[in-house]
């Protein structure tokens, strides 16, 4: 019996259409993430791929395209668990910063080190800094000596593997049908040991929003189609292009 | 240490508005509704009542409900569990029926009997009618033969019970601030346990849309003040009286 599972990037935010880095700073949807979010559940009800169950982050961005994809497919009814495990990386000191002045300020190299690199975190944010959610209700199940002040491709890879092996594998094994509505880098380090990718071949992997990503899985849970297959290839195919030139003129 | 316990009826649906019978017919809230639930979600943050984990029953007008006032109270990641035993009572056959109608094809007396007596069911609704739910796959997992066709008020108390004292009350007793979002009979059934309401005097108990009735529980799961607070005490007022008129001219 093989496994389905659908991974789905949220929707662009305000932060994203401002280009700031945004990582665990709780921003919503703007509108034309709304519109992408709606779009997938419908990509979803189309292709008649129902999730029975639905694992978030525990940011709204990620929770408010569940909702509307849910609700696109009449799914909204499923069990929901949610993990800071699944959260977007941490992006450190420069979360709520401009990405196009980073990149002009420390340069290409340094700005996409930061941004791609596998194992090159950014600075770390001070706990009290605004832009911090050190003292976050939502994350003081965290003990504080491993809530991150920022991080690495690395860091969450090492971070969101426990919640896959210990929450989303054993609902895939009971042969549920489970949608992740995740971040850009969780999912990016998902797809990273879905796909067994190198770790300089995954910072050209670029997941685009909105767009359910569809993986069927064998026993050991590999992907019987490397990679996957997206739900609207060529809408997918644009907006990677779209997410690589982030921060470029 | 007492418990401390929220619930909140969803905002005016499509139906409500309309004036039709709903049941377990997935129909969702109106712009109003949307207003309602937001607004309860305001009246959470601004009392500073801040809800640990949310119970919604399998209906989207509840789980809308929830997530507008979670997001207005800035607590849409806490954890989230559903269940079909907090759906508003099956209506049976006059769910899609005028309210107005039936009172006038069935008279005041049997109407009042359906809507508020305790233990006359409404007749049962045929398994294949397009207002039946008795093939939803969110209810599967209900064995066919306890699948209700129609219930009464009694019906709804006896199977809300075992999920208050299975999954409802655990949640109290570990000290957290639980969120119900559910409908109107669902919740009379919840406060009539909990305030030991005689089966006559339940029927004139009637429930406003979308503003938080709160509840501080001893050890016993009792409540310390009988009926609960309102968080908008005039509001509710008012919205108990609309409710009662339903099917009025």
């Amino acid at each position: 019996m093989t496994s389905k599972l659908i991974l789905l990037r949220h929707g662009e935010s305000e932060w994203n259409a401002k280009n700031l880095f945004t990582g665990w700073v709780d921003v919503d949807l703007n509108e034309k993430g709304v519109r992408e979010a709606s779009h997938g559940g419908e990509l979803l009800a189309q292709e008649g791929l129902l999730p029975d169950i639905v694992h978030t982050s525990l940011l709204r961005r990620a929770i408010h395209t569940s909702y509307l994809a849910l609700d696109k497919a009449d799914r909204l009814w499923i069990p929901v668990k949610r993990s800071w495990r699944l959260n977007e990386r941490h992006y450190g000191a420069l979360q709520g910063l401009n990405k196009s002045e980073i990149r002009d300020q420390y340069g290409e190299e340094q700005f996409m080190a930061w941004r791609r690199s596998y194992d090159v975190p950014p600075p770390a944010i001070e706990p009290d800094s605004k832009f911090s959610q050190f003292n976050d209700p939502r994350y003081a199940d965290i003990p504080a000596d491993e809530r991150p002040l920022h991080e690495c491709l690395k860091d969450v890879v090492e971070r969101m593997l426990p919640y896959w092996e210990s929450s989303i594998v054993p609902d895939l094994k009971a042969g549920k049908t489970v949608l992740v509505a995740a971040h850009g880098n969780s999912l990016r380090a998902l797809v990273k040991h879905l796909d067994n990718i190198d770790d300089q071949t995954i910072s050209g992997l670029n997941i685009p929003t909105g767009i359910p990503l569809f993986y069927e899985l064998d026993d050991d849970m590999k992907p019987l189609v490397p990679g996957g297959r997206y739900l609207d290839p060529e809408a997918a195919a644009a907006g990677q292009k779209a997410v690589a030139s982030q921060g470029k003129k």
